[in-house]
This record gives C-alpha cells, sequence and structure tokens, in this order.
C-alpha cells in the first residue's frame, strides 16, 4: 500500500504525476492540494488570501465561510474533478472524495485562530481551520477492494460536522497510518529536502528520525517545515518510510520510490 | 429505494429539504443541480452564461472547458460538499459524488451543438454536453449498503472519458431506474406541473403516462418540459410513479411522497 500526495504548487507536473500513478500495480491513494489555485480565483472573486502567521511561526490561511466555500469549489470541484478525469482517461477507475464525505478525515476544529500581525498577538474569530485526527478506513478499503483509485482532497469534517480547512500533508499522513501504508510519497517542486533551499544541488538525501526536530528547527522554509513535521508525525505511527520526491520531472512516483528524493525514516 | 432530485433554483428551502431527507427511514439517494449559482459565479469569474436554444426549442448551457471548470466547481465543490456536510450534522452519513467519480453516470457527449441564433442554424464546437445513459450500480450499492446516503452531482462522464454537462433530472431518473426505485421525487420552486405556469392554484394533482407528450407540447414551459421528459423516461425503464414536488415547503420530500404535488404513472 503506497499513499501518494502532490502538491498544488507552480512546477509541479501533474501529467508526469497522474500518468505514474495510474501505471503502479500496488493498491494506491493519492492526495492532493490546490494551494496556488486558490489563490488565483479567491483574488478573481474579490475575495484575495489572507495569510497570516502563528506565535510559533508557522503560516496559515484564514478560512472564513466565504473563504472555505472557495476553498471547497477549488479542491473539490475544479482540482479533484479534472484529476479523476484524466486518471479516468489513463484506465485508473479514479474516485474523488473529500475529507467531509463520509467523515472521511475528522478531526478537530481549532477553537479560535491566534496569529501575530505587525509584532502584535491578535485572536481571528469565525475561523475554519483544524487538524486531521483519523480517516474512515472502511470506507477506503471498500473502494479499494472494488478496484477504485481514491483521489483525496481536503477539507475535513470536525467531530461537530463542521466542514475545516487542513494541511493536506497531514492527511496524507493519517491516512497512510491508518491503511498501514509501508510508504507515503509527498511530492512538490524541489527534489527533495534542500540544505539550502536556494540551491539544488544541496539535496540531503537521507534523514533521520531523530535528526527531523533540528531540521525543521534550522534549515526549512515554511511549506518544507509542514512536510517535515508531517513525516515526523507519520514515522511516529508506524509508517515505514516518507519520502519527499521531485514532482517535476517524468515518473515522479516510480524515482521516489526507488529512493530518489529525500528519504525519511 | 426512494430517488429525491433536488434543484439548484431560487424559491426551493435546501434546509426543509435536507431535514426531511436526514428523517426518512428507506434507503434514498439525493441528485441535486446548482444552475441558478452557476450563472451567479460564471457571471462574478467574468464568463457569463451563454445559454443556447436547439432546433427542436430546448435551452442549454453552451459548456467549453472552462464553463465546464466552473461548472465543476459550483457543483462538485461549493454545493455538494455543503449539502453533504448539513446532512451529515442532521445525524446522515451523507458521501457526495459526481458522476465522473468512479464513472458513477456514463453517457454519450453530442458530438456537435446545433443551435439557432437571430433565427439561423448554427453549429458550435467545443461544447461538453451530453447525455447520461448509464448508471455504476455496484458503487451505489456498496455505498448504500454500508450505510451511506449518496448524495450526486453533475457533470457525468463520457465513455471516451470526458466530463460532461448533463442534465439533472434525467440523471436522476437514470439512478432510480438501475436502483430498481419504486418512486422518484423531482422538487422544483413550484407546487408541481401546473396548466398555467402562472398560476399555481391550476395544479394537475395526476398525470397519465399517455398524456404526458400532450403535455410537453401544450403547456410546459422550457424547465418543466424537461423534467416532464425525465418522468416519462423514468416511467418507460421501470420506475412506478414519479412526484413532481414542491421544494418551497416544510416537510417537502414526505409530502410528494404522500401525493401532494403532481402525481405522474
Amino acid at each position: 500500500m503506497i499513499v501518494v500526495k502532490t502538491g498544488g504548487s507552480r512546477g509541479i507536473n501533474l501529467d508526469y504525476v497522474l500518468e505514474d500513478i495510474a501505471r503502479q500495480t500496488e493498491p494506491l491513494v493519492l492526495v492532493h492540494g490546490g494551494s496556488d489555485e486558490l489563490n488565483t480565483v479567491s483574488t478573481q472573486l474579490g475575495k484575495p488570501p489572507r495569510m497570516v502567521t502563528s506565535p510559533s511561526g508557522y503560516t496559515s490561511r484564514y478560512t472564513d465561510p466565504e473563504t472555505l466555500d472557495i476553498f471547497n469549489m477549488v479542491y473539490c470541484g475544479k482540482r479533484n474533478k479534472r484529476i479523476v478525469e484524466k486518471l479516468q482517461q489513463l484506465g485508473a477507475n479514479a474516485v474523488g472524495l473529500s475529507g467531509v464525505d463520509g467523515r472521511l478525515l475528522e478531526g478537530r476544529r481549532k477553537p479560535t485562530l491566534r496569529i501575530v500581525e505587525d509584532g502584535r498577538k491578535k485572536v481571528l474569530r469565525n475561523d475554519y481551520t483544524g487538524r486531521v485526527e483519523k480517516a474512515n478506513v472502511p470506507l477506503l478499503t471498500s473502494l479499494l477492494d472494488q478496484g477504485y483509485l481514491p483521489v483525496i482532497t481536503p477539507p475535513a469534517i470536525s467531530y461537530e460536522g463542521e466542514i475545516i480547512n487542513v494541511d493536506g500533508d497531514r492527511a496524507a499522513a493519517v491516512i497512510a497510518d491508518a491503511l498501514g501504508a509501508d510508504r507515503l510519497v509527498i511530492l512538490s517542486n524541489t527534489p527533495g529536502f534542500l540544505e539550502d533551499a536556494e540551491d539544488e544541488d544541496t539535496l540531503i538525501p537521507r534523514l533521520a528520525r531523530e535528526d527531523i526536530d533540528e531540521a525543521i528547527a534550522t534549515h526549512a522554509r515554511d511549506r518544507m517545515k509542514k512536510k517535515l513535521l508531517g513525516a515526523k508525525e507519520a514515522l511516529e505511527v508506524g509508517v515505514g518510510k516518507v519520502i519527499l520526491g521531485d514532482g517535476r520531472i517524468p515518473g515522479p512516483v516510480t524515482a521516489a520510490l526507488r529512493g530518489q528524493g529525500t528519504v525519511i525514516g
């Protein structure tokens, strides 16, 4: 069992990713994002993204109900259905689901969003973000047993039944754990984890579990921090290996499974 | 087994519809539309809808790839996920799917779109519309057997694997047929089929199968024509009864199942 997460960043070649996924012979679950496109569509709709920074330095999207509707439009509507269409054309019987459907991805809604703005701490209300804690294993295995390829996208659903914006890498880690996957491949628009984010020749090919915290603290940029955190959590719950692979090259999943990129754990 | 179709028109009280659906004890599939909201979002995105008329007088939406993306955003993204959320909050374990997912609704893409504009016949290309012919019964029954409430939305998928815009009433009729449903409830923003569309006191409470063609030819407006056509096709393939019910009143599904509205067949 393999879980593959592909980001929505510019540079990732989605055709390469999907062609390679359709070629895999092992059971597979695909998780995708769409944040760059969400920024574009939000701006087109007169609701530009509001990115906020937590006191501990992580960036996230302020997600009020209107933003959440646009989030659903881009992730569950435009991107998910075009990915499913492409996989169907490639002969893979894809089924697209969000975390809301059948409570596929359940988690806790953050009661308030604490941010730092202009050097001051603030609390934002009316925010619908949270953290995935559980995946609906019977629903996923039922689809896999019937030969379907689940294509999963945020958002998730809170225990109280509200749609919540959640991190896709974390969602992929929870799914990999729940299904007992031995490998989680996270594709982005870099060759893997770089010692110097500006220099692709500084790829770190192997990262031991015990070195993740230091890597987060010292090297990584924001998005990479979240990927490393996701990797750490996946390893903690029993996923064998997390591979940060390059989503820009042909055959990106196969390359990552062969150890190209940064292998963690 | 009951199949309920609810339109996306102004006036339909979606809260009433969903509360009543969550209350039903029989297995149920919900099919929904979203055309009014699609018009709004398309216009906001600088791509106002282009409605075209066929030589036989039916109106449809010209659906080029860009329109199809917006279609997916509104139907599969915004509307489907908010409906699933609401049903989850009401205790129904809803799973939202489009016709693309697992080839749930398959059909034929129209090779070209023939229209009449300014009195002249024209052919439009690059249009992605079609007609649903088949439903994926094993996928639907697998979900129903696991206790899920399928919430289905257009688009569908062509035999060649392209996303196609299809009529939601027709999709509901094909699903009702495929599942052997004995009743198909179609909710809209009128009390049912009206002899005079302007006068709600002219409700026709019963319509025999053999009178549908005349009703289509003489009375009905465009949207109602399509509903009557959908009803006719559903009856032809073995659905016991089609009820055109009022989606504006409390308990609209229960009322329709008790015979309020126009009962056909």
